[in-house]
């Protein structure tokens, strides 16, 4: 990681604002800075905690309490905030937005943010919504890493008659962060990412949620325990409240209606373990293998060890 | 790991014999090995493939087609096969089990072994049922490993009127194999199971099908964009299709009942999405955090990178 941004030769935008600068626009940061992508970076924070973080680690050359003075002068304007405060942060940035702009955001419903920020914007500024598939559990502006995105698919949701070059632009930005990019309507994309992340998460958090309302004995056991399955819902549910809460706000119908086909496969097999139909259960058991084949083959299965962190690794 | 097991000094048994030897079986075989623990393995597995694999690791001493051949002369017989054969491969090891052996088992549910292989054991034989909380997706006998069991919970669950001197010498094992050993009522173990690694999977295994039910083209675009969550619920789904079939069919009643809580906490966050009760959703997201705290702290969580294998480790 070089401290000053801005390698000249491949730079791809003279100056790209980060307007909320947690886990997402923390790692943005870093692989602009790594891969030269950027002249200069500002970013936006909301809180004095915050900033003070971004400045310590001087993830971007400069730090604002207020969106239009992160955003002056910006070519590219990535809004990496929760899904829900989209549309006030937008608000709050168009006194500072400059003519010709690209603004893309980093949320993980796409239909939301063409609804709340697209209306918003001004003539001759271009709208090219975007989602890395890429995260973890952790949040905030020390949580980034500058390859979180490699490797990773990131899809842009163009609405009907957006600026080609503009997508151009941002495509090229994902893709030299490491990112494999794809286009897609934004329904689709909110529907996949209902099936892929948010029912996941919403799951997870539940059976969390389960666990916790057990008895207070039981509880210490089910965390000492946990090595059986449950740690990895127990890590997938120490995501962000706000963040998750916003996301299935924001994609109710979608993730509602995956619910529902996800409730009918579980009482087929609640039926199936009740009435010892073993054969159902061995061959749905069996099946669901083929897609995780389909997971490490391309690449998407990142990395579990079942030890515990700085351990040796002599595995035998 | 030495090839020729038996270091003599801190031997706890004379000779050791493993009825089953796919991941858990190998993993003990090499634990074994490593801290020295059995003057002797000998090993018994179904099929001539798995017994060519341990015969080429050089996983036990000898290997053995039949488990009465196995278990002859054996101070400690373990078994290592799924829930539902533990009664038939017990009973197929009694012509050759010695006087005084102790029995134990590795599986996941333990009201239904000792409901299945206590009343086989002759008088004098000492039965100590127990459970290492410790395990991948991975099964067969290559894809053992020494450490598994480090720092790992190990249940054991006598009946009643067990010997003590047998239960305190599996414990012995299992502590010299890196375990916390702890002692538990049967049916504790499979209540306070169901929810921290059987309900886990059934979920899992349900929402890999649910997903796999998708329209052929909507199924490669979940797995291209499983890093969203998904790709963890793949790996836990990843797991061996017979022996998840055993374990519901084995740990019915306490499955159904923590399945039925689950329903009934998942229908809350679904009410809350559809009338967009946000406070409902922060709060519920919130509060699972500090299971995952737990988790932690007790170095049960494992470790997740969020990154494909072999990367350079130079996150920022
Ligand atoms: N985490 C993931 O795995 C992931 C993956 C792909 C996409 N995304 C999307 O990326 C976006 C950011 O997620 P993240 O994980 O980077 O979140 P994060 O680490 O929690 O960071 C959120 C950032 O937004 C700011 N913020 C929060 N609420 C705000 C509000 N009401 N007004 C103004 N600023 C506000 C925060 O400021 P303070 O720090 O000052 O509170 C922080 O800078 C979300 O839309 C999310 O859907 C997340
Ligand atoms: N995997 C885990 O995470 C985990 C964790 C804790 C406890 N356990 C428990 O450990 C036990 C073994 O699990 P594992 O993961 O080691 O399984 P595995 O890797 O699939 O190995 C199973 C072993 O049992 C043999 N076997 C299977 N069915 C048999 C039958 N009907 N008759 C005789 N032998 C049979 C297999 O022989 P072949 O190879 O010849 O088929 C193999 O040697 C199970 O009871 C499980 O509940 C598993």
């Amino acid at each position: 990681m070089t401290a000053a941004s801005g390698t000249g030769a491949t730079e791809l935008f003279g100056k790209v604002a980060l307007l909320g600068v947690g886990l997402i626009g923390s790692s943005l940061a870093l692989a602009c800075r790594r891969h030269g992508l950027a002249g200069r970076l500002a970013g936006y924070a909301r809180s004095a905690e915050s900033r003070e973080v971004i400045e310590r680690l001087r993830l971007t050359d400069s730090v604002h309490a207020e969106p239009a003075e992160a955003v002056a002068d910006a070519d590219l304007v990535v809004l990496c905030v929760p899904v829900g405060a989209n549309a006030a942060v937008a608000e709050a940035m168009l006194p500072g937005l400059k003519p010709g702009a690209i603004v893309t955001d980093v949320g993980s419903v796409k239909q939301a943010v063409i609804r709340d920020v697209g209306p918003l914007l001004p003539e001759g500024v271009h709208f090219v919504p975007g989602h890395p598939i890429a995260g973890t559990e952790h949040s905030g502006p020390a949580a980034g890493f500058a390859d979180l995105f490699e490797e990773r698919y990131c899809v842009l949701t163009p609405p009907p008659g957006a600026d080609e070059a503009a997508v151009g632009r941002v495509a090229e930005l994902w893709r030299r962060c490491g990112s494999r990019v794809e286009t897609m309507e934004p329904a689709h994309h909110d529907k996949v990412l209902a099936m892929t992340s948010h029912l996941p998460h919403l799951i997870s958090y539940t059976i969390v949620g389960t666990a916790y309302d057990l008895a207070e004995s039981e509880r210490g056991e089910v965390i000492k325990f946990a090595a059986g399955g449950f740690r990895d819902f127990t890590r997938i549910a120490g995501s962000d409240p706000v963040m998750w809460r916003d996301i299935f706000l924001n994609n109710r119908e979608a993730v509602l209606e995956i619910l529902q086909r996800f409730g009918e496969d579980l009482s087929r097999l609640q039926r199936a373990i009740r009435w010892g139909e073993a054969e159902v259960l061995e061959d749905r058991f069996r099946r669901t293998r083929e897609i995780r084949r389909g997971v490490i083959q391309l690449g998407q299965a990142g990395t579990f060890d079942a030890r515990e962190p700085h351990k040796d690794d002599e595995a035998g």
